[in-house]
């Protein structure tokens, strides 16, 4: 998973070396990566994973189910047994599923087992889109729906997760990004100019705790220096961004109470598009705001 | 501090009386309700208070510097040993003073002792206009102030508290009233109307803890239908108030977003005038608010 | 329709007296009042007028017709023949079809003209709960209707037109009110307070034209001492609220730049329920506003 | 006036040659050029400029004096003999200063008879940074000032005046471009996302009249595919822009009322700085609306 790779060189190499590179990417797939590898040259990652992701999808049924059958349980058995390919262990990782508290370890293999009871298949799910959060939330929705709906969901998260981890392994020219970005701006509307200075901090708000993402400062455009977040996806699930709005009007001298109206405001908002651009502004005096997702 | 006298019966009633009806209202000086008596009639509350202040104010610097001192240590050992007067420790306890861990206990007699060592006299401060944090902020503020300063801003204090024993112990025609009120409004913006049966919570946020005051919904015209809070002051400190327009909008089948980008909004503020009216209302569509200190 | 009757009186009065005192409500139709005479005594003007309203959407279709066909022409022959009842000639008045160009009169002559050909009756509509705009929108819209929708559409505008006379015609206990209330409230966002001696203008937008409606100042709350309109129907239409911000900051010291960015301050809005209450607030500071429907 | 030249040009060009391409930028004083040219190479327009600019300061009083009275009256006896420079007459002419009416012309006579009286030297404004409004306050104002200030004044307005001609003057690598930019940004906070199609007109709002600036029409991100103004400097004055707000919400049947509550939404507001970035946004729901000056 380590040694990166260029498109062109995809191109150009031969079917069994493209199988090497590729063939981890579906997981205990190489096949995907043998039939595709027919199509080539791509002018892009996107094309090259869009045929990838047709091979799956024009397998015969039976392939395809044992194909989904072949997933890791999510927080299962698997991911301490050391059976699942590095790829899947990173991704799970970044939940901190390999941190879960014993009651939650238990909460989440009852529903992968209520999962796999009622479908015949592991519940997939693209983790780096997700928060813990929204992942339980996807396991109560998606638990209720018909095998069908699940079989396409399954292939679709399967196309998020290879997705991502094509964009991974290409580097070089036309190196693939992901989106994803989460932005914000502040305004002095008071004097009718950017907020320069304003402390912010970014929170994730969990169902049963809050964590710090990242703190910042407002540069004298009255935005960040870099986006909140980029670079890929985001995660569905809550968020609070918090301005630290009494400081920068009290260094202007011009706070008007003691203690000021508006100190730390908070401003929380859910993520649903993990590909799209969150802008969310603040337009603030001393003793008013307005926050509205923005473009 | 239990029986309640009407004004008219305090402006007839005997000096003696007068001074067992009132004696305890000013700390340890039944002398204030004494003099105070050759005043009356008096037309109101308000009119009688202030008379009693007036005869703390006149009273000679040595007098007014000895019945300031005379006030019980906040939170001191007076509140252990039982000395301090009803009405003095009903106020005490309001703020939870007695519910101190042993570090914070610690850390107000630490400050207690610097307040007495500097200027002769204990700190004094109307509990019932304040947060555990804004008492420990007036103590930073005021040690640093002139011994002149804080000589009237004790009288000042005591004003407060006195005020609020007298509304307590007056009723009947001419009964007084505290000031203080906390109230809200919401609108949706994308309907142009109230917004009606949004559940709303107001917390207390301290500095290392925040706590539930009230939960409450809005009626048909958008507000709440008793105000937040009333019916005496408003104490200085930060405050939340969470409205789950995330759910208002569900019930309309307006959400555009699975989750929805507003869920509960909070709203976080300061009250600096504990007698003033704060009226904090939300403008809310599904992807922008509003929030402004209004009137 | 000068000399006003308390409902008392109309409920003991004599059927002859009552058909006397309301016969000239319904244009040309004396027998809805004796009619609803029958059903006295009546609670409330609101019960009579809906008794009233009853008896002429219980009469048969053929009569029902002749009714509505019975009455006036809008700005048409009978206006300068004087056959109009005056309660009609002052409805008519208000608008100004008095005052019409005669290429203004042309055009009304010919919407007139296409609407009785198409229906068989003259285009009624509640002149006082319209601007000539509205007049002239809701003929090109009418027009498209069936017969079917315009005989209820010209009862709903008679119900209009007849529950304005009864209550000039009705004083005394119980005397009816018309609803109707456009009211403001400006709020200085910079400094956390309501904005008061804030200079107002109204404005009726016409397509061609527009007029001042009235002249204000705000109050210590940032309201007008009285409602901008109230006391009756307001009139389906554009409106301009015109605030003279920049002049109110100015007075305070607290302008930011020469000329300042904002000076008067005008919000357009149209006015569709005229028996609806619109509240148009303004939340202003130098740089910075935001208005919306209230209430 | 039409040839341009590169600083390339300028900087290798014969004293006389330099004389001859720039003599005219500064009114009848070629000397300017001569001096300035001295200091060549210049490394900007900007530095060229600057160099121009110290000469005029650093030259005697007396001599600087004849200077500025060697300016032309604005819109006096020059204008109509044509002894003005082409530069000077370009630049009148865009404010419609040879259009004014009788009236108006006696105004502006009477006005630059009382400053060239009160202060030896003719009124020099740069008109280009003004409209017609901002001149007459400028003359009220300036009239008040005292002979010192109005000298220094007179000089900084020479500055703006040259500045332009410069820019005008020079092309080719490191052509100078002058500030001002005027821009706007409307989001539909109903739905959380750009309000793309919205009919925007921009008008200038002069005492007496209003003239139609641009038309034009938000894209997919609900911004204007080129700035409202840029490439000059904006003019001071009175703006107002125009939303058809009410099209686009009545496009995506979001309407909630016939008429809708807003339709085309006026947004005023004063230019005082030419040489700076407008962003005026309008954040919009069918019901509600927020504008500020952004960045």
């Amino acid at each position: 998973m380590t040694r990166r790779v260029t498109l062109d060189a995809l191109n150009t190499m031969s079917s069994a070396e493209f199988v090497a590179a590729l063939g981890d990417v579906f997981e205990h797939a190489p096949w995907v990566a043998e039939a595709a590898a027919k199509a080539r040259p791509f002018a892009s990652v996107k094309a090259l994973h869009e045929a990838m992701m047709d091979v799956v999808r024009n397998a015969s049924a039976d392939w395809r189910i044992a194909f989904v059958a072949g997933h890791p349980e999510l927080a299962g058995k698997l991911a301490r047994a050391g059976e699942m390919t590095d790829a899947s262990r990173a991704e799970q990782g970044s939940l901190g599923l390999d941190r879960l508290s014993a009651a939650e370890f238990d909460r989440f293999a009852e529903l992968n087992g209520q999962y796999r009871s009622r479908f015949g298949f592991p519940f997939i799910v693209c983790v780096r889109r997700h928060t813990r959060d929204s992942i339980l939330a996807s396991f109560a929705r998606r638990l209720s729906n018909t095998r069908e709906v699940e079989e396409v969901t399954a292939v679709s998260e399967i196309g998020y997760i290879t997705r991502l981890r094509l964009v991974a392994l290409v580097d070089g020219p036309g190196a693939p990004k992901t989106d994803g970005r989460l932005s914000t701006h502040v305004l002095d509307t008071m004097n009718g100019r950017p907020a320069a200075g304003v402390a912010i901090s970014l929170y994730e708000v969990g169902a049963s705790a809050r964590g710090l993402l990242c703190e910042t400062v407002t540069n004298a455009d009255g935005r960040t220096d870099t986006p909140l977040f980029e670079g890929g996806p985001l995660r569905i699930g809550t968020y609070e961004l918090q301005f630290d709005i009494g400081a920068y009007f009290e260094r202007g001298a011009m706070a008007t109470a003691t203690p000021a109206f508006l100190g730390v405001v908070p401003v929380r908002f859910a993520i649903a598009e993990p590909e799209a651009h969150y802008h969310v502004p603040l337009l603030a005096s001393p003793w008013s705001y307005t926050t509205y997702r923005g473009s």
